[in-house]
């Protein structure tokens, strides 16, 4: 739970301030509508890392960046993994209150202690880093065979898969969220410091992203970098998240965990661009302006999946992305996404590199892999996306204070 | 000149806000001193690309944000170039107010125009966007060679250089400046488009940077991905900026423009975690937490190049960065620096691919070179840094409404 309710403290100055600047330049032809977003954001804004039921960064409303990095184990030592997981423990808990970590020494200017230092005087930003265990961890290598989550397990193979070696799997994962990128990317380096330095763990695949493409409850729905709306129909309420998204009936040590699911989905953007905004629409399903279904007028309508045109031919057409990844027409299935838009330059071909670094949350991995099988399948969007990259893991639940994360899976009989 | 004083709205609840938060989690052992970053950021502020005398995003406090990308001439038609830097500037004048771009029919809900729509409803969130011509724009292909800025060339090869051709040159380039990423990533996206769908120009190297590692007037300090502060002595006055930035002495069309250097530079960010803060501190020549110079205790403290140690050595030693880049001790020369961070996932080492978009303005492009001789062949600093790409380019001055960047210089008797 946020310890402060960041929306209450928005600032809708943009009305005012374009009334204001009304007389420089030129009338604006088409001016900016209200600003959907935030329009101030608050960089003292702080989530506490223990006394959770479950992690923050799952259900926390989307902060503005994320850097997610995942990392395989290089120690065989139970022990090591055992201490990585509580010193990242102790580490995050001072981290998301826009402390340094580690040993300071006070008395001197120089010393900053392990501290990388370049997040020194940001502030919290709203910080949250979730920590995830893949499948490997739960072997006999480390005495934790038994100890696996019931539905843990690597993906099975799905017909949208384009992996890169380089891009895929991980024993563990950082998600770190937060309102300033400075401030996702020091955590998240000197936590990789401490698995490394510790001989325990090295880095994976990382991607840093922006813009939360997947709206949290009270947030407007940002856009992906294809330019549509994306989570207007997010999981959002209570009960969906105790549904879809929490392990309820599982071990102590398991229960309000969550599986995680990263993809790396590259765009091709310029193909995309050369499209009409009527076949775009068609490809979602969905008014690119509004975000209304092809079948509605407002976001939030709800999709009419049988409506037809005066042709008899579907309003939402059948392969758009909305219809196959729908709960109406998935036997009511829903995950959780919390996905932001990445760029990493210009590839060897001179394309933007670009995409969707995509995160879901839920009690289930088949979840995903239904719906993601349907999608690969058939979704108008593949001609547009190639999934580079993919990793699961199980999140287990947040520490008591005192305690570190998944302490109790080290409790063996 | 900016349209508001963003500084006056920073909210400073930093203080309050910990307080409140003091019951909640364990007592700090490090608390986090002051926020010196702004607490809060106004996504509503802008800055209109009409009627100033210089192109804003230079001289503008940096904002948070930057998409640059440069771009090589695909026609040889002087008409093409011309219609380009038309048709980027009337969009620049739109997207820098927060707007979509090109056509817009309101009465179709599915038409968004030309405009890519991603950042529809974010606001102008700062935005600048700053167009530069490189020296191959002034040659006889484009009738221009008679145009050229006096002072505009390659530049010669310098002690540091390490480029990689993917990542090096260009014949125009794009500085986007943002408070938010998706805001300057949309507006570079719509103006390469412009560039490909008329045929004039393709990408050739894009870098994507946050936490400006240097600092504007009025800002704190920001620091860069070592944790040092940069910025601390860029230049911030009135007279540093006539003397060092604009061109004064130049043909109308030339007038209150300037010279922008692009460097990526990587940085060897594990093999720099693994020194001690005391010998990070003699590389830079300053102290890590405070900013000061070994010489001092405060950040601003003028650095004291003669001064010893008992032992006899030099406080600030001989190789440090400081020392190499002081005016003081290059007969008075001075940059402005306008650098951001940058961060593209892991490399094929197992590294963070991560380092500094160097970017600088002068009226002469021989500072930049006299400077990074010098740091090139010395700076104790060459130990974890590569300049992997470089390029340079001649900034027009902000073209009165009714015009166009860089009109004047096809008006040739």
């Amino acid at each position: 739970m946020p310890t402060d309710n960041k929306f209450s403290n928005v600032h809708r100055r943009g009305f005012l301030l374009s009334a204001a600047l009304g007389g420089i330049g030129a009338a604006a032809p088409h001016a900016a509508t209200a600003a959907d977003n935030e329009d101030s954001v608050d960089l003292t804004q702080q989530y506490p890392f223990y006394g959770n039921a479950e992690q923050a960064g799952i259900r926390t409303p989307p902060q503005r960046h994320i850097f997610f990095m995942t990392f395989d184990l290089t120690s065989t030592q139970r022990r090591d993994l055992q201490v990585l997981l509580a010193r990242w423990s102790a580490a995050i808990a001072q981290l998301v209150k826009g402390e340094t970590i580690g040993q300071v020494e006070p008395d001197r200017a120089e010393a900053s202690g392990f501290d990388t230092g370049e997040a020194l005087n940001l502030g919290p930003a709203s910080l949250t880093v979730t920590v995830g265990l893949g499948p490997r961890v739960f072997t006999d290598t480390y005495g934790l065979a038994a100890q696996k989550p019931a539905l843990l397990r690597e993906l099975r193979q799905l017909p949208s898969d384009a992996f890169r070696p380089e891009l895929t799997g991980g024993d563990l994962s950082l998600q770190a969220c937060a309102d300033d990128p400075q401030v996702a990317y020091h955590a998240i380096r000197d936590l990789a410091r401490i698995a490394k330095v510790t001989g325990t763990a090295a880095t994976k695949w990382a991607v840093l992203g922006f813009g939360r493409a997947s709206a949290g409850k009270g947030q407007a729905t940002p856009r992906n970098l294809l330019g549509f709306r994306d989570g207007t129909r997010n999981i959002k309420e209570d009960a969906d998240f105790e549904k879809f998204v929490w392990l309820k009936d599982a071990p102590d040590w398991q229960r309000n965990g969550s599986y995680q699911i990263a993809r790396k989905i590259q765009m091709r953007i310029e193909n995309w661009d050369t499209n009409r905004v009527s076949h775009q629409n068609d490809v979602f399903g969905r008014h690119k302006m509004s975000g209304a279904p092809l079948t509605g007028t407002a976001e939030f309508d709800t999709p009419d999946f049988q409506k037809t045109k005066a042709d008899g031919t579907l309003l939402i057409p059948d392969t758009a992305h909305i219809r196959l990844a729908a709960f109406e027409n998935n036997d009511g299935l829903r995950i959780l996404r919390r996905s932001y838009n990445y760029t990493e330059g210009i590839n060897q071909y001179g394309f933007l590199d670009a995409g969707l670094l995509f995160i879901s949350y839920q009690n289930d991995p088949a979840a995903f892999e239904t719906l993601q099988t349907k999608l690969g399948s058939a979704d108008a969007l593949n001609e547009y996306i190639t999934h580079l990259g993919s990793a699961v893991f199980f999140v287990p639940p947040a520490p008591p204070e005192g305690s570190y994360l998944a302490e109790g899976m080290f409790a063996t009989a």
